[in-house]
């Protein structure tokens, strides 16, 4: 290797070990604040909002309660902005106010098998991190689990050490139940722009229909969110992982802690779809590998094998209950609502899996006409503009669209053949609901989801199904208003015409128009019969042509 | 509020709080790999070998060591992949090696003003972790700070807890000076696409020129990229955080934790830029903050106060020491030993700062022919295709360039002002390395910068710099081009001519031809020089269309 340069020296161990340090997890979101979503002024208040919107949102689910969501912003002279946002849901107990939101890395969802909007334990407790670092106020929480007693506190993280620090604690007596959060932030804006709080919540009020949102602005305007159904979507079970979605570190972690007492029965008890036949089938896969042994005895390169084996046996597919998509109805209800389209169609596809294991549902809509394509900007400007509303377990996703699953579908897509080509200058909502326990998002940010191909194709499948639907409807439009056309030169004249024949025969112009009148309808009806035969036609070709496109598609996986 | 509903249920505290559950930033990252740039099989492997190299760069350069750097990739049949990196470094202190490789958030880099390719403390031990999580095997190190001790053990991380866990040590005699890493990975694969870790090597070449690399392939193919230069780059020095550059959280944070007794003191010495007199002028404009009291009596109202009066005070620009470019010499070196190119024009802007006061500088080239716009692509496919080579911190980003603020430059400039409309299509090689003690990553993958306005700013008037000599070069070649044409045609046809003057005349066909070359020659240089001044002027119009273009920016800043 190279020789010594002159300058080159040695350094001790004790002046090398002093540079040695250790952080917390606080004191690097500290530094690295874009990585969960503060990334400018607008855009830092709307995932501050939206974290505490999205657990106020699983609160009420929790609790089986229709949401009732108050979402406040007040600017202050001085820069500042103070959020309030206050629910109907569960409540926090008393002693995990400081986990829930003065500790990163701390919470009820984390590595659940079951589907929720928040997932990584970061959201509320990074937002009170953000209050303190850009305001030096500490964020006040009250709560109530709603069994008479109400609980009110401060709390700040301990960025050190990651520990909540609870003060000012109060206790009374009270009949609310929900939780309210009152923060202040600085280095943060209220707008109505695209990215700004407005518009996160009528995006949620869209994919939520049964909640009721509650807005005061800054100039104190006050707009509700209506609740569009009164159908509390079913709480989402938690199910045990299927074999095809786990790895060998899975599988090793999980004999840890197992109260299998053998392999065999382990394998059966921890994983969904996992009967004793198919243990039998591993067994005869995996000839090395002793089934009957405690679990904890099972060694990395056994686990290897017997994921192996699972990766090549047939599996029912996984359960979907753990899934909680919006569901056909109240997603019709709820954009029917909003858009008040010409045309509407709303498709909610089978649940299909990626990464070989993790379930997965799309549901897609597109909307044509009436107010679609203006909800883009929230004071109605760039209206009749094509748009696109991005979701992730019912959780609107405003930004980095270009590195998402979502836009690389649409993206895809022909839309010439749907005669939608120019989508993006049309009156045109696309919508697409992404629903999965869990939602491999491509930052801590919660920004986009990442581009796996099994999504991809999936998002598009149903895009295409709504774009069939549209397409048609913009045919028999077209259509209609071709026939109505011709249907109007052919009468026109009719007077006229008959007027001369009189003149010429001396027969009756009322007579001769009557005639006349039966040959044009005669004849359009026709030819209207032939463009029936043509448009069906033309459908066919683009049904082909979609479902070529699809197969050819699903084929390159 | 709403009403109870039906379904409705109160949960009591106890239900709830058993789902409270606290998770290492360990669990966090394993459940979260893409964070970090573990996404794809080629791409995983890459991140991985760049996490080594980049410590082992910096290790040599605190030793100030011409690097010598090994990487080696060996593949086995079931699917894993050894990556082995060695380097002539300071080496690991034996107590500090389970921090450096077995515990994330721990390391010598994180939040010091001083510039390194790491900057977080995740990315040697999130390797560790990866390797664990697909292969289950621990990481192998040797290591030693030079002193005759060599110290080996294997490491791997307590997931549950973030901490090392170290086995098998053993220490003895040596004359090894260095550290060397043995990790195995599953989930990734080694091929020689843009992102793998040839393309990756022969990139961080480029910006390392005092660097020698050697990769030993799968196929025991041994690719040397040699040292360019023996000057090692001046160690960067660590500097004291200029005025501009904090917010009220990081000076209430430093009050707490300075030496100085009193706030103006403290000030004074924990500020670079902050004379006595800057202090008077703080206090002028903060009129009830007494800057007499201790540091720790500062309040945040105050402080928010006094940064505030930093926001408005005019400073000396902040100290550039802090920072370490590649050098212009340098650069130009390497530039021209890769790329042989026709043209090329390097740049070094001066330092710049951005969020008001964090140093960065510029260094930005444009390569034209030879072998520019190759790189691309290790198996030289897509030859002659433009490319653009994205750096910070000399480090080579290869992932995620939508997002990057380089591109970002990259689009915005007007490239047909410079003959380079489809640069995307030519021989032309775009080189852009950005420098500053903090890069604000867009995540904790390191694969993207945040579009900064000034960033994207200062980038593109680099371009602009290195697009305005090619521009000169590309059209002095076609004004040579023409001229020559223009020549021939008038030389072509001189012998006919003078034979048939000569047929005419009667006058001798040398002297004929001679007057004849002779007034051919002056007509020409008459229009050469014409097309000089026009090809002045046209230059002097792009020079001029450029200078307001950057102006126009920079009022829109």
């Amino acid at each position: 290797m190279a020789k010594k340069t002159e300058e080159e020296r040695v350094i001790s161990a004790d002046e090398l070990s002093k540079e040695f340090k250790e952080y917390s997890v606080a004191e690097f979101f500290k530094r690295n604040r874009q990585m969960l979503g503060y990334t400018g002024k607008v855009r830092s208040l709307t995932t501050a909002v939206h974290e505490y919107v999205t657990n106020s949102l699983d609160a009420c689910e929790d609790s089986k309660v229709l949401p009732d969501i108050l979402v406040e912003v007040h600017s202050f002279e001085n820069g500042h902005v103070r959020v309030i946002v206050e629910d109907n849901g569960t409540g926090i107990p008393k002693k995990n106010v400081g986990q829930a939101l003065g500790k990163l890395l701390a919470g009820t969802k984390f590595m659940k098998r079951q589907q929720k909007r928040g997932q990584q334990g970061i959201g509320a407790s990074y937002a009170t991190l953000f209050g303190q670092i850009t305001t030096g106020k500490e964020t006040h929480v009250k709560t109530s689990l709603g069994d008479g007693s109400v609980y009110e506190c401060d709390v700040s993280v301990d960025i050190n050490k990651n520990d909540p620090q609870i003060r000012n604690e109060k206790e009374a007596r009270g009949n609310f139940r929900g939780t309210r959060i009152e923060a202040e932030f600085a280095e943060v804006e209220y707008n109505r722009s695209t990215y700004g709080v407005y518009e996160y919540l009528r995006r949620t009020a869209v994919a939520n229909p049964h909640a009721q949102i509650t807005l005061v602005e800054p100039n104190k305007e006050i707009t509700v969110f209506p609740r569009a159904t009164k159908n509390i979507p079913k709480k989402a079970r938690e199910v045990l992982p299927h074999p095809l979605g786990i790895t060998t570190s899975d599988l090793v972690d999980m004999a840890r802690v197992t109260k299998g007492r053998k392999i065999a029965s382990f394998l059966q008890s921890d994983f969904s779809r996992l009967s004793a036949e198919k243990v039998k089938e591993i067994a005869s896969m995996c000839p090395g590998v002793d089934l009957e042994r405690a679990p904890s005895a099972l060694t990395w390169p056994e686990a290897e094998k017997v994921v192996n084996a699972m990766q090549k046996i047939k599996w029912i597919a996984p359960e979907m209950d753990a899934l909680q998509p919006i569901g056909l109805v109240e997603l019709e209800k709820s954009l029917k609502n909003l858009l008040a389209p010409e045309r509407l169609k709303v498709v909610e596809r089978p649940p299909k899996t990626f990464r070989g294991g993790i379930p997965f549902m799309v549901e897609a809509a597109i909307a044509y006409g009436g107010k679609s394509g203006t909800i883009g900007s929230a004071d109605g400007s760039g209206a009749g503009k094509g748009e696109v509303l991005r979701y992730a377990n019912r959780t609107p996703l405003l930004f980095d669209a270009g590195a998402c699953a979502t836009m690389e579908s649409v993206k895809t897509i022909d839309w010439n053949r749907y005669d939608l080509k120019n989508w993006e200058d049309m009156q045109v909502s696309i919508f697409i609901n992404f629903t999965s326990v869990y939602v491999p998002y491509t930052g801590a940010g919660k920004l986009a989801i990442a581009q796996e191909e099994e999504i991809v194709l999936e998002i598009r499948n149903a895009l295409m199904e709504c774009a069939r639907d549209v397409a048609t409807y913009l045919h028999s439009v077209r259509r209609g208003e071709e026939q109505e056309a011709r249907r109007q030169i052919f009468f026109r004249y009719i007077g006229e015409v008959a007027e001369s024949l009189h003149d010429i025969t001396g027969k009756s112009k009322v007579e001769l128009e009557g005639k006349l009148r039966k040959i044009a309808e005669e004849k359009t009806s026709i030819l209207e019969q032939q463009d029936d035969e043509a448009e069906m036609e033309e459908l066919d070709k683009i049904e082909k042509a979609a479902s070529k496109a699809m197969k050819d598609e699903g084929e390159e996986e």
